[in-house]
């Protein structure tokens, strides 16, 4: 479940307008026409979504990546190996949002013949929410699985320094009624965001969150930003090294298995220093392969309705809900009364707009 | 990590003694030789890695399935449908394991042509341990991934009643002087047998493992075995939502996908009221596909040094490890020594050897 509620405050952007100029500040930085709209689509689905830490309010952050010369606005990932299960991509150091779309399509078209297949791709960036590409399997009648490693902000179990990437894992699949079963997790307990939320906020962390410089429990925000992240699970008592495994899996299945960075090898996402070389994999299974009748969607929709409809905890703050529920709810918002984008966030756009002279269209707060 | 230890005393039993034993005793039960033998390599297996939960002290629970007629013991799993890298497979109620291995052989065997294959079972049993299966790729020399459904002991984020199973998820790789990297894991917190060894110690319970009938955090091994467990992270402030997440998309890629029962649905895994007809999926992945210099393998060794090197935390009981170690470790000692069998777990295998007239090879506390 995202970080970032809806802002109260803010500008309320129509969709359309945000996707468009995001992709002419894109295309304004030397990227290809078709590949600035996937980048603009991605981060703003994200922003739809409600999920501002990877949508727009980044726009800034690659910007700086390319003016360094530290990412290519202009590269297109490159087919360069693989067998037709296991399709391998060298990204060149371009957009990742391009690079992902490109994979997991090339991965959806080869079910069609397999059942099953998938992409993995060396040499790329940060591309956003993961599930993002899951989704897009899943809107294709698919099961989608999204991963990518990151930059090392996770404590191993026993570890007292960061060395792995809170490495997200998506997996989506249709479901009726509901649209889609989106989970989309970093493996991390909870993401640095979050840490930077609650130091905005004043508040206290519970143990299990995070560790500070010495490797103790980190019980302030500041004490965790200055340790690591504990993985999902936190103390090795509460499974934490299972959290622990999921990240270092999903590093294995991405950079390792692609050839690109991992671990504690990989540079900070948006650091000007060095091309982070990230590895991500999608994969994409065909559920009409092993049940002609198309029943999946209609099963998968009638256990989701078993769930939802279970007797709740005493101090739940609602029903049981299905991983990605949330998302599509804020999506219907934005695309209802348009992307609400709070101070700091329009404040930035409005920066970058008028350095690229590409006027950003909201000037109003809502 | 597993749950039980090695017992402090009991029997030790040579590993082929114990192996030979127990395919006897399928054997008896009306299953064919080379079933039987898949069946103890298993169940053994287990034992060995110090996993005694999942091994030959389950025999008795099997033959009680095969002597009510709820599972048929000389069925063979039939390839019903699917794609080249997605296999369609009906277990025909048969034993787990065997299909198990079927099942992860087939999609090794499609990586050669394909660098990615799966295989889907349903109408399938209790397989055992998942990393079973996921090491069979790994010695290989694929990445191997295992999936089961379960009976509903987990109760979704929010609710109070136990709707899915504690799902594992198993990942293996060949990891050079590690010999693999195999993290096997169910997403609950903890498994259901760690709040019986709790009970056993008389211990309390912190929050975040179970919660009781009436949906409060369980706080005692009584309370906690009449409520249910919790998914990994625990409550949904701790990111419990995600392994809720987790559970159920090991469910979707398994019983759903597979056309076999799921969810609440899942009778109880060793009832002899009704088959399970459980749901399993079987990933390979070869990494010379994307990386035929054979890298991949070393990448992954290097990766390990590097996070058992790390600086550890205050208390830390030992260094950083690897997901896999505990159990190599056991297996080493099982195979110099004999697998360690505790009192009770001799006593029903000795019971059952009796009944079935094959008896128990060792009688004597060691």
């Amino acid at each position: 479940m995202p970080v970032y509620a809806d802002p109260t405050d803010g500008l309320a952007v129509p969709v359309t307008l945000l996707q468009t100029w995001t992709a002419r500040i894109v295309e304004r930085l030397g990227t290809p026409a078709d590949v600035a709209a996937d980048v603009a689509e991605v981060l703003v689905a994200s922003d739809v979504r409600g999920i501002a830490s990877h949508g727009t309010a980044r726009l800034p952050n690659y910007v700086a990546l390319i003016e360094a010369g530290v990412m290519d606005p202009a590269a297109r990932p490159e087919r360069v190996g693989g067998r037709p299960a296991l399709i391998h991509w060298d990204a060149r150091n371009g957009w990742g949002h391009h690079a992902g779309r490109i994979a997991m399509d090339a991965a959806l078209e080869a079910t069609a013949e397999l059942g099953m297949a998938s992409s993995v791709v060396r040499g790329t960036n940060h591309f956003g929410i993961a599930g993002w590409y899951a989704l897009r399997a899943a809107a294709a009648g698919s099961i989608g699985i999204a991963l990518s490693n990151t930059s090392p902000l996770v404590a191993p179990t026993r570890a007292r320094v960061p060395l792995i990437g809170t490495n997200p894992i998506a997996i989506a699949a249709p479901a009726g009624r509901f649209g889609a079963f989106c989970l989309d997790m970093a493996t991390s307990t909870i993401p640095r965001g979050r840490i930077e939320v609650a130091a905005r906020r004043g508040e206290t962390l519970p143990p299990g969150w995070a560790i500070d410089a010495e490797g103790r429990p980190a019980l302030t925000p500041e004490a965790a930003l200055a340790g690591a992240l504990h993985p999902l699970g936190g103390e090795e008592r509460d499974g934490g090294h299972k959290g622990y495994g999921l990240s270092l899996a999903v590093d294995m299945l991405t950079g390792v298995l692609a050839g690109a960075a991992f671990g504690p090898n990989i540079v900070g996402l948006f650091s000007t220093e060095a091309p982070s070389n990230l590895g991500q994999t999608f994969i994409a299974i065909d559920p009409s392969a092993v049940d002609p009748g198309g029943t999946f969607e209609g099963r998968l929709e009638g256990y989701l309705e078993q769930l939802i409809a279970a007797p709740t905890v005493p101090d739940a703050p609602g029903r049981v809900l299905v991983a990605g529920e949330p998302e599509a709810d804020a999506a219907r918002r934005s695309t209802d009364r348009g992307v609400v984008i709070d101070a700091v966030h329009a404040e930035r756009l409005r920066e970058l707009g008028e350095r690229l002279d590409v006027p950003f269209p909201a000037t109003a707060p809502s």
